[in-house]
């Protein structure tokens, strides 16, 4: 195990009805700034809910915090809080929504274009209080400090980090009519993020093994019946409670992390749009395949506890587990081929040039250069 | 999954060295008393980097907190503390100093005599800033609010809430030298800790299920690992780490609990002064066998799960369950029937007299009377 320092202060609000907690979680005097996505939670109730619990507060609203958020758009949203002088945000969406909030949250205390407190690449600790209500169970960011922000003039993607949310209320109910294609696309997402803090060297914690792999377990076990009834309370409880806690460092004490698949897959959206989720199971297989040797002993142990995989030889284990995480994805209705999204060597040319333009070494090893992402892509084709 | 609300601020520092980081996260202007309990951090050098870190800042020493601590002890620290004017506190200790500290800690802010806050039985939240240094992996006190404390006059325990330590520090190394006793104790304690969690109605939540059966698990398997060898890094680090998400919320999310076996424990302790994770390895395998029927369907999951039962009759798999699991208390090297620890009948009639008195219907439904916890007894003479 490697020496670590963890702390995750969030609240967590879960289960039927919590919504209406907002009402004594915050402050009667605080001006609060809700953001929101595009006119979903209008038609799901989530809204009005909201709205109802906070009748007594003072509020402005503001919407079209879109997938993948902007810069461009978050610009605005920092202008309408300032202009408003509100003192707490309120993030009522998915991950896209929080992220975007988190930046709100810091670029309402600073003076200048909030872009440069993303090219900074230093945690912002300076920002106002930020608590979310999560309406699609994926990225984590509910219950961590990180965020994702996209330029979309120059086509950029980078990672941000500032405060963690104060809470944040996770009703599985919101989730019931959510489109297939999302909710498919937030299992892979909470898949994906686990594999990117097991799937290394292994022998490094066996609890943490355990806890990753229970996640994995989890969303192996539910999915299906996902598919089947959206509407099963227990089920999308279970799915939620999962996609919080792969991404909020409850399955990362002592150990090593990876993020080339994300890194790849980040780059896809850019090009592309494709959403975040499907990438990661179009890249994650690939990324197996061609690191098999460097993590075929943790592909071993994988294969057994996840897939019960436990006849034939190292190799034909590990062919078999890698084949059925593909084929866990296809499960959910995703495609896990390039081709299958009209994405040809032009893009991987690109990704590679990317790479390469940055130096990048990915992975736990540093060992996904430019040239192993292209074999990688090359690999999902 | 039933409705919950889940914090927990702690920040953990684990690892080799950490302790050292006592001089940057204690600010420097602050009035600290530090709580032992014996002396025997002065032998395993915990003393001599506790003082190195804190050579610095003003110090008050405190000594001699007792395994389950006393009303009478904490007093006098009370009176040590407001005479010194301290405004933090640092245990270094195992979760008798810890708990005992957290008592401290609301006495330190309190006019009357602090057994008046144990009394109350309410969470006190006005209490003097704490933090730990773990010596004994165990109660998970280092990572939770809450504490036992006794009474010696009147034999009397009972449980108490306060805040969350500030942080605490996990040196595996620190463990090395423990009595193995008392890691057999602590081994103990941190399984059934996670048994009173998860050993309850079946199918609240697949996460957390899974996360339980994960500490099992890990604990099944180093066990016997530690017994050889007690100096292993690795095996320790996964031993303390366990140990802290045994009892910090982290397994308990959405799910019922039972807590029958700690109230029986706890009352052998009270009556006999037998370690507490000793009385947990007696009370456990019994609460099982006269629980079987309402725990059956959960004593199935847990015998596949974590000890691969899978034929068999479902009556005859049940038997092998609870049978593996007093296998596994031996195994540790302790006893596990009161009357190798030459505890008889009359203890048995004393507790159920105080169950009755108290009208006490502990467990997850209730079930466990003043003559249910006689059967559990006689079960475990």
């Amino acid at each position: 195990m490697e020496n670590f320092i963890f702390q995750n202060p969030v609240k967590l609000l879960m289960g039927r009805g919590m919504i209406a907690q907002l009402s004594k979680e915050i402050a009667a005097d605080k001006r609060i700034m809700i953001t929101f996505g595009g006119g979903s939670v209008k038609k799901n109730g989530v809204y009005d809910q909201v709205r109802e619990a906070l009748k007594n507060h003072y509020t402005v609203e503001f919407w079209g915090i879109e997938p993948n958020p902007s810069i461009e758009t978050l610009r605005k949203a920092i202008a309408l809080g300032k202009e408003q002088q509100v003192d707490y945000l309120l993030a009522v969406g998915g991950g896209s929504v929080i992220d975007g909030t988190k930046l709100i949250a810091a670029g309402l205390l600073y003076e200048g274009d909030a872009w440069d407190l993303v090219l900074a690449r230093r945690p912002v600790t300076n920002t106002v209080p930020l608590s979310t209500v999560l309406t699609l169970p994926a990225t984590g960011s509910e219950m961590n400090n990180g965020a994702v922000i996209s330029r979309h003039e120059t086509k950029e993607k980078y990672p941000f980090y500032a405060n963690f949310p104060l809470f944040s209320i996770l009703d599985p109910e919101v989730t019931f009519t959510l489109p297939p294609y999302q909710v498919a696309c937030g299992l892979s997402d909470t898949f994906v993020h686990i594999m990117e803090q097991y799937m290394t060297t292994p022998g490094q914690s066996r609890v943490m093994d355990r806890w990753a792999e229970g996640v994995l377990q989890t969303l192996v076990e539910i999915a299906p019946k996902i598919r089947e009834n959206q509407h099963d309370y227990q089920l999308m409880a279970d799915f939620m409670l999962s996609a919080t806690m792969a991404l909020n460092g409850f399955v990362a004490m002592g150990v090593s992390q990876d993020w080339a698949t994300h890194m790849i897959g980040h780059e896809i959206t850019a090009l592309h749009g494709l959403t975040h989720g499907h990438t990661l199971a179009i890249v994650l297989p690939a990324t197996l395949r061609i690191l098999r040797k460097s993590k075929g002993e943790k592909l071993l142990q994988y294969g057994e506890r996840v897939w019960g995989i436990i006849s034939g030889t190292k190799e034909e284990r590990i062919d078999e587990a890698i084949r059925r995480t593909e084929e866990f994805f296809r499960s959910l209705g995703l495609t896990t081929r390039l081709h299958e999204e009209e994405i040809g060597q032009d893009t991987i040319v690109e990704i590679e040039r990317r790479f390469n333009e940055r130096k990048a070494n990915y992975g736990e090893n540093g060992e996904v250069t430019g040239e192993v992402a292209r074999e990688i892509l090359e690999s999902a084709l």
